[in-house]
C-alpha cells in the first residue's frame, strides 16, 4: 500500500476517544481510520503511570500491525503519561491531546488566566500546565479535577439537574477566579459541553482538545505529504479489547454516527501468538 | 500449616471489597485473611461476562498460592457470572455474595417486595431476582442499576446533595413500588448507606450483601471445622494489581481502619512465572 493511503491509527482507553474520531473524520474524511479502545482495562485515569505507560505501548503495538502511518493517543490520561515513552520507542508522527489543546487555548486567552479540567490522573500530573507554561510561563493556570463527568456522560446524563449541580461544584473556584479560557482535558467532556458551558457562562471560551488534536493531525500529514488523495471510500475500523452491554449505544453517542462494526481483540492472547 | 489456621482468601474488582473484609474481621477476629483487589482492571461491572469469569479465575489462582482455606467473591458483579466455573474449577469453600444477601432479604422481608440495586452487570444478570425466586416464587422483585454510586463513594461524596438527588432519582420507582426491603448489591454501596436510607425513608429494610456473606463465611467455618481457634495474632494482607494515587485514602475510607502495607502484584508477570 502506497504510504499515504495507509490508515491512521487511533487508540484510547475506552469510548471516550471516539469524540476525536469524530473529528477527526470531520476534517479528514478521505482518511482511512483504525480505532482501539482498550475497553477491558478501561478506566486508565485511575491507574498508575507505570501501568498506563505499558498500555499504551501496547495499544500503539497493536495498531501498528494494521500498517498505520501516524498514531493519535486520543486520552488525555495516557497522552499526559506516555507520550515521551511512546516517542522513543516508535518511528512515526504520534498525537497527543496535549500539544494540540495548550497551543489552541494559548492562541484564544486574552487574561491568560486558564483553567484545565480532566481526570485525577491527567490533573495530577499537570500535563496541561507544564505544555501551557512552556508557551508562555506568565500564564496563570488553574487545574481541577472532575472524576464524576465520565460516568454522567456514560450514563447519558447530559442534560440532568445533577449533571449541572456537580459541575457547579467542580467548576466555581476556576468561575470565581475568573479564567476565561477552559480546556475540557477528557475526551468524554465534549458530551457534557453543553452544561460546562451553562456553568461557566457564554463569555468563557471551551477548548475540545479532540478538536484541537484533529487539526493538528491535518496539518502533520500536509507537511509530511502523508495526506489520502486517493479516490476510493475510506475504510473505518473499530477494535475494542470488551464488548460491554451498553457499547453501541455508547459508542453512537460519542462517534455521532452508526457504528457497524466493532471487532473484540482479546491482547493477551494477541501478544503471545505474536510471540509464539 | 494446620488448615484451620489458613487464611480466608478474599477478592474484588478493587477497593469495594474492603467493606467485606471489616466486616469479616468483625465477626472473625481471629481470622487469617489475604485480599487481593484487581485494582488494575477495575471496574468489573462494566465488562462483559466472558471477561468478569477469566478475571475471576485468575484472581482466585492467585489466592490459592497463599494456601487459603476459603474463598470470598467480594464482589457483587464477580459473584454474579463467576460462581458456577469458580465451584466446578476449584475444590474449596467459595462464598458469594449473593445467596447469603437473598437468604438475609428473604428473611427480613414482610410484604414480600424486595428491591435490589447494583451495577449494570450485576442488575443485568437478574442474579438476585433469581436467587430470590428460588428461595419463594412468589416474591415480587424490584432491580434498578445504580451505575454513579461506585464513582460518588469512591470521590466520597457520602452526604453531598449531588448524591442525594442520584439517589432519588435512581431510586424512585422502587419507594412509589413500596419494596419494604432493599438489597445493597454492590459492595461499594454500603458508603452511601445513610443517604439511600433517607431517600427510602426509614421503614426500609437496607441489606447489606457483605454483611450477610460474612455471617455465611462464619457459618461455614465452623460447619467444616475451619475456625481458627489458634492464640497468636491474625496476619492480613493486602495485595493489590495497581496502586493509583488515591489508594490508600479509599482503602481507609471503605475499610474502616489503617491499612498498613499494600503489595502490587503484576497479575500477566505472576502467572508468566508460574508457568515459566
Amino acid at each position: 500500500m502506497e504510504t499515504a493511503q495507509k490508515p491512521i491509527g487511533i487508540f484510547d482507553s475506552g469510548i471516550g476517544g471516539l469524540t476525536v474520531v469524530k473529528k477527526i473524520i470531520e476534517y479528514l474524511p478521505n482518511e482511512n481510520i483504525v480505532y482501539f479502545g482498550d475497553t477491558a482495562r478501561v478506566p486508565y485515569g485511575s491507574k498508575s503511570n507505570d501501568t498506563i505507560i505499558e498500555y499504551s505501548i501496547q495499544d500503539t503495538e497493536f495498531l501498528l500491525t494494521h500498517d498505520v502511518k501516524a498514531i493519535v493517543v486520543a486520552c488525555n490520561t495516557a497522552s499526559s503519561m506516555a507520550i515521551p515513552a511512546l516517542k522513543e520507542k516508535f518511528n512515526l508522527p504520534i498525537i497527543s491531546m496535549i500539544e494540540p489543546g495548550s497551543q489552541k487555548a494559548a492562541e484564544k486567552t486574552k487574561s491568560g488566566k486558564i483553567g484545565v479540567i480532566g481526570t485525577r490522573s491527567t490533573i495530577s500530573n499537570k500535563a496541561y500546565s507544564k505544555q501551557l507554561k512552556l508557551i508562555n510561563r506568565e500564564f496563570e493556570i488553574l487545574e481541577r479535577a472532575c472524576p464524576l463527568f465520565v460516568p454522567l456522560a456514560e450514563e447519558g446524563w447530559i442534560d440532568h439537574p445533577a449533571t449541572f449541580q456537580i459541575a457547579s461544584e467542580y467548576l466555581t473556584e476556576l468561575k470565581y477566579e475568573g479564567v476565561d479560557t477552559l480546556i475540557l482535558g477528557c475526551t468524554h467532556y465534549p458530551i457534557l459541553r453543553k452544561t460546562i458551558q451553562k456553568v461557566m457562562g457564554e463569555s468563557v471560551q471551551l477548548i475540545d482538545s479532540g478538536v484541537a488534536a484533529a487539526y493538528n493531525v491535518q496539518e502533520i500529514l500536509i507537511r509530511k505529504n502523508l495526506l489520502n488523495t486517493s479516490d476510493s471510500s475510506p475504510f473505518r475500523k473499530f477494535y475494542v479489547s470488551d464488548i460491554p452491554s451498553q457499547f453501541k449505544n455508547l459508542a453512537e453517542l460519542f462517534l455521532g454516527m452508526p457504528v457497524e462494526k466493532v471487532t473484540k481483540v482479546d491482547l493477551e492472547e494477541f501478544f503471545k501468538k505474536r510471540q509464539g
